[in-house]
């Protein structure tokens, strides 16, 4: 086996989620991540915690919903694993991307509601969800498999203790700052910060973070003023969106241009009042992850990328009691700021073309 | 996809597991079943159950067990899952029989203690046990996989019903009857059956029955006198066993000798009392299953065959308060009745050269 199969399982297990003797443990095997799921419970073997194995394949939740009238019920069985378990760790990978396509829209969604106790059950244990290079996904990044394979390791096997503490930072700066201004080429973007929480996403449960990799830090702005690009290729609701131009007023886009799928993100905004505000800005910190390969998971935490959100913010940012901006939809939009790009803290340059003030090779000015 | 995969998957879900709307499922998918539980998924859609499905993987219990220190827990969240199903469906089939081979026997029994809660709620749910056919079945038969195929499902895609009719026809007489004397070429064994009720295994839980194939009778005889050759060739606790003969007398084994694995068998008389033994006698009906094939389950459900275990006796065929023969084991033993033989109820004969009474070409002497 490659041996950077079993260091992935040890992070996955020790780093990311924590997982001590005694802890009952769901293991969620996709089709195509057997491999990992044998080094996953190598490691948890060692360490004496209780495993229960399911297995998660889109073709089997594609026949079953196909066929199923829609009055989907809760499997209450499911729930009560989740139920009992204290963490829960998603190998995901798959066959095909695309083969629950032909399973109508309407058919999901009824699924999905009858499912969301699971999904709150699963939510409430120390889960991880994580990717295993399979040919499927390395076709999605239009990538070779072992270049694939090369390329999420090193996006998977970080130093993530060294990368929390330089993450950590940024989440200082953010939660003391009030405005953040992001300038690209002629484009400038303001918006307030002030009383929000940036997280620290480094990939572990001890962050609140339920990635890996992971490798961003994200607070959840408003009052968001002006206007900016979108460069990075992205998918949304399985369309492709290129060269996206957003214009902001009082928080709210009132603008929008797109040189590719410009209905689409109509779309996006139309859903609710909500889907015209931003509900999260995200710092992407990862470098292992260098390119872009359309698994939105991986591509908002590209080093040297800046991620703004349409909608739904996340309850973490928000203070106690307070509720930030509610939607049905979260769409993050990337954006390269690796060149003729300032992000700035109350005035403070903390990011320019890529390099954080605090690294080697930063300008202030 | 063949369409002995669907045709399969509807006789599990229909015939043997009985599953109707609303039902909690769990399917357990081995490694190399995915196929299978893409048609089952199909079919609980259609009826509109409520599915989870749970990974089994010899490979991945190895590295578990292998890692373990030994001193297991139960997965009370397991446990959960299963005290919350009403059916349990183990699509069987797996990579390599011998996958965990290299883990030793005491980890296994231990790891199998800590999961005897899980066990038992898995046995008080509707459960059917079921074979998809493999390259790793078809290489433990010593056959092509084409071939195993074709073999497979014959041996599941029967007339169901009208094999539990016929069965049930040799199940009274079992019922009524209070001796049996199976007699094969020189040797003759005869057994009490008074008070004892025999199971009508038909591939159904409404039938009592957890294995799709099944297709025999079988009942719990005492009192055993005289001695028997077995000639199907068979693996015990993974030795081979050829041409046993075993000598009872006042209802235990006194004399022993085979062939090949002498030893093995000696082994299994000394592991407690109840070993010496019978604890069930069952009549093979299933003419699907045409030759031995090393997996145990098949084989002793061969037309023409008859099969005594060794050791612990089911309590189905024993009056409710009072107990069968009691033991650590219960290990078939098979014999060929299609020549040379004959099985006598009450001095009726009810079966010669495989044939039965109530079938053409039965000569009643």
């Amino acid at each position: 086996m490659d041996p950077r199969v079993r260091e992935h399982a040890e992070l996955l297990v020790e780093w990311s989620a924590r997982i001590e003797p005694g802890d009952n443990v769901v293991v969620s095997v996709a089709e195509g991540t057997h491999d990992l799921a044998v080094a996953v419970a190598d490691v948890l073997g060692e360490i004496g915690a209780n495993v229960a194995t399911t297995y998660a394949s889109d073709e089997v939740k594609r026949a079953y919903q196909r066929a199923h009238d829609g009055d989907f019920e809760t499997p209450t069985h499911e729930r009560a694993l989740y139920e009992h378990a204290d963490s829960a760790l998603f190998l995901k990978g798959g066959r095909n991307t695309f083969a629950t396509a032909d399973v109508d829209g309407e058919t999901q969604k009824a699924a999905k509601r009858a499912n969301s106790p699971i999904r709150e059950a699963r939510l409430a244990t120390d889960w991880v969800s994580t990717l295993h290079p399979t040919r499927s996904l390395a076709q999605q990044a239009e990538m070779a498999y072992e270049a694939y394979q090369d390329f999420l390791y090193d996006a998977i096997l970080r130093d993530w203790d060294s990368l929390a503490a330089e993450m950590g930072q940024l989440k200082d700066r953010l939660d003391q700052g009030s405005e953040v201004r992001l300038v690209r080429g002629d484009a400038e973007l303001t918006m307030s910060i002030e009383g929000r929480t940036a997280v620290n996403s480094a990939a572990s449960v001890a962050y609140g973070s339920h990635n890996l990799p992971s490798g961003e830090v994200f607070t959840a702005p408003y009052n968001v003023e002006g206007e900016v690009r979108f460069d990075v290729p992205m998918t949304i609701s399985g369309s492709r969106v290129r060269d996206l131009w957003l214009r902001f007023e009082d928080g709210r886009v009132v603008d929008y241009d797109a040189a590719v799928g410009a209905a689409t993100i109509g779309d996006v905004l139309d859903t609710d009042p909500g889907a015209r505000s931003l509900g999260e800005l995200g710092i992407g910190m990862n470098r292992g992850i260098d390119r872009v390969t359309g698994n939105g998971i991986l591509d908002e935490k590209m080093g040297d990328t800046i991620h703004l959100a349409l909608g739904r913010a996340y309850d973490a940012c928000v203070p106690a009691g307070e509720s930030g901006n509610e939607s049905a939809v979260h769409v993050d939009l990337i954006t390269d700021v690796s060149a003729d790009a300032r992000l700035e803290i109350d005035d403070e340059v903390v990011q320019r073309n890529g390099r954080f003030r605090w690294e080697d090779g930063f300008r202030s000015a």
